[in-house]
């Protein structure tokens, strides 16, 4: 059987996942690569403005969860390992692999336009137009700033925490007043970095939904290495079970002064701060709800009272988007794309999708796991089931994992790893690989 | 009976609430302070120089235990109160009093000497001479810096904690390679703060004895809720049972590439950081052991190991110093002095020491413990034992409190408040008192 030609967009860890698991295969691929580096959201002051990392910024997941399986994190690495190092762990992961040669810097996509008869022409920075049979999508999902949408407008400085660097960069935050909006893991990092006493900045916490705080260590060990969740029991009696022994965490957010969370504990993905619980608890940073209005240098909150501020810095998290594709033919308002265990869209068998999933502990080996399904999928070894199917298994898999919270765009994307990774292992490769062996596997080469 | 004259040294916690105690009970006192404010430690950036407190210091004892049992804390205060907090709290408790107007502001003692017959003579700032018949030392134990003392010299910029106030003052702590000394509280929050991404500095911490590091939040309340001694129940046992739970706490700094204490859990005052073990775990925080030696710009470790650095902070505590005192009539070697019930020395019934012990959780509700001896003895309700009573009671408290520990400065001082609370209030004073009536009281008054 011939091989597809592929298209690879980004060089992120989705990107280059998938270009190892293709070269595995020795599927023909070319990834294209915006920006002068890998890494992406990992590369901190990323030239193609894709990165979201803050100087202070270390990953949320300890190592032993991050490692790739094909590629061990450095026994020397700290637990918690800065952006620094997860950059330079990426680094080595494409210099082990030889993904290099296959990248092309400096030269993203800029336009891909499905053919009639399947196979895709792509547009690319240099400006030429280009052809393959097969398309994986790898271009991120933090890295389109989603700010929230408050009545009124505010007079002061509004950044996204996109944007924010460290307490000089992209402004001078030192004797200001702050607020902070949001409460995920660069809001809490955001918060406790500019309440440092030393910057002399007074800053206030702004949250809607809320969320519980757990901290990094737990008995002294990293505290995800507590939380596997099984495959062979329901998720809906582990969530129970978890959310009884919840009292134990401190994870609380009322305790701080913070609203009560609009979910339950592990529901969604918590916040990981071990210092923002001290930080309210010392008076360094006001606790608040949402807010209800801005006015000039004002923000008026739900709670009825109102405070003056010179900076808000929107941790709101980001937009899914495709700017390659024509909105009418996909994009995600609300963050919401139904996909087929959130790669295939049904319908269209020669595009797939890569890393778009708020995967729970951590996206690494999550989009590994989809990158070896993208692997066998392009060698031919794995058959989609029928489009009636895949919308089944879409809807099943939407109720599984976020059918419990909140319809919010923060929540649609939410995934537990260790079960998405347990069904593509045991049930999903194996089962499309049967169907692939009995009924053929599409042809994918030779389309474009 | 009349009443002695009585001159308070200090108008820190400790000089506050014997003043105010003595004022209850009517004694004529004048309290000696050297600065233009109270507070002492807690007037950051005291013109004395006596206030070690950096501007990024909260409390690491929660309002709860820190509270006098005078004078509440404000409710509206945070779990862990600002230095400005406790500032403003000490002001609020000599206002509420009246203490202001028996303080001789920027009049400490500069010379007290003992009469032949008893009572004192004292030179002040002012140049006067001046007689008491009772003297109250509160002059505190955390303003005379103490250095480690290693072999070899050092020729990058060495200071102590003391001097320590923000990342810009008094020097400026940005891309350097510093080394904190030291494993107490002050040393984990200078490690913490200087470790911060933005300031980019590569930071050491180094531990000769090092420290079981505890939270200040556990399962979301302040810890120290949950940590109280009971006096009905043998210490030594107290310990064991609080060992067996100490793998829940993860404060073994082993966790953290820290040495292995030199003393059990809880048989030393811990360190209390949540940030600490984090920064350890996110590699922003180097770990070492203790120093071998000191050569230019390198710096030994008795691992083997060196580096090189530019700036060393000697996070190493305090000396207990008494400047009015003739070093031959009493001083504290090695911060050891042997006082009955920390407060009298054998043989000289009309002086009074306050606030000199470590105590366990917090010094605040010890010494206005102490005071409250101060006003009853002043005013004739107590009567001492005997001077072979006290030496035996001295050195059977030193067992109890310290005998478990070992013999280093950091420890000489280290007493359970709990315990010495319950002492003084169910035996210590009623005895003295059933004493002063069976004996009589000592004359003070009359004696200068």
């Amino acid at each position: 059987m011939s091989k597809p030609t592929t298209a690879v967009i980004g060089a992120g860890i989705s990107g280059l996942t998938s270009s190892k698991m293709l070269s595995d295969y020795g599927i023909p691929y070319t990834t294209f690569e915006s920006s002068d580096r890998i890494g992406g959201n990992w590369a901190f002051g990323n030239p193609n403005g894709h990165s979201s990392a803050y100087r202070s910024l270390h990953i949320d997941t300890s190592k032993h969860r991050l490692s790739f399986r094909d590629y061990p994190m450095p026994e020397e690495y700290p637990d918690f390992p800065h952006h620094t190092q997860i950059k330079a762990y990426l680094d080595g992961y494409a210099e082990a692999f030889g993904l290099r040669e296959n990248i092309e810097f400096q030269n993203g996509v800029v336009h891909a336009e499905r053919l009639p008869g399947g196979g895709w022409e792509i547009l690319d920075q240099a400006g030429d137009t280009r052809r393959f049979d097969l398309l994986v999508v790898g271009n991120g999902h933090h890295w389109d700033p989603r700010f929230a949408d408050f009545p009124g407008e505010f007079t002061g400085v509004s950044i996204h925490s996109h944007h924010y660097i460290d307490p000089k960069d992209p402004l001078d935050f030192t004797g200001k007043r702050i607020l902070i909006v949001g409460i995920g893991n660069s809001a809490a990092d955001i918060a406790v970095e500019l309440s440092s006493k030393s910057l002399q900045n007074e800053v206030t916490l702004s949250t809607r939904s809320s969320a519980w705080i757990v901290p990094k260590y737990t008995y002294g060990l990293p505290a995800d290495k507590y939380f596997v969740t099984s495959p062979h029991i329901p998720l809906k009696w582990q969530r129970w079970m978890i959310q009884k022994m919840q009292f134990m965490t401190g994870s609380n957010p009322e305790l701080y002064g913070l609203p009560k969370p609009n979910h339950k504990f592990f529901e969604a993905h918590p916040t990981q701060s071990v210092e923002l619980p001290l930080r309210l608890g010392s008076g360094d940073i006001t606790p608040k709800g949402n807010v209800s209005r801005l006015d000039g240098e004002t923000v008026h909150f739900e709670d009825g009272t109102s405070s003056d501020f010179d900076v808000i810095v929107y941790a709101t998290g980001y937009n899914i988007t495709f700017p390659f594709f024509d909105p009418e033919f996909i994009s995600a308002p609300d963050n919401r794309i139904d996909l087929y265990k959130r790669m295939f869209k049904p319908g269209i068998d020669d595009l797939v999708f890569v890393g778009f999933a708020q995967a729970t502990p951590t996206l690494f080996p999550f989009v590994e796991a989809q990158a070896r399904l993208v692997g066998a999928y392009a060698a031919g070894h794995y058959r989609l089931p029928s489009v009636a199917e895949m919308e089944r298994v879409i809807a099943a898999d939407q109720q599984l994992y976020t059918g419990h919270v909140l319809d919010r765009p923060r929540h649609t994307q939410q995934l537990d790893y260790f079960i998405y990774e347990h069904d593509m292992r045991t049930r999903e490769i194996p089962t499309g690989r049967a169907r692939a062996l009995a009924e053929g596997a599409p042809v994918l080469a030779g389309r474009a």
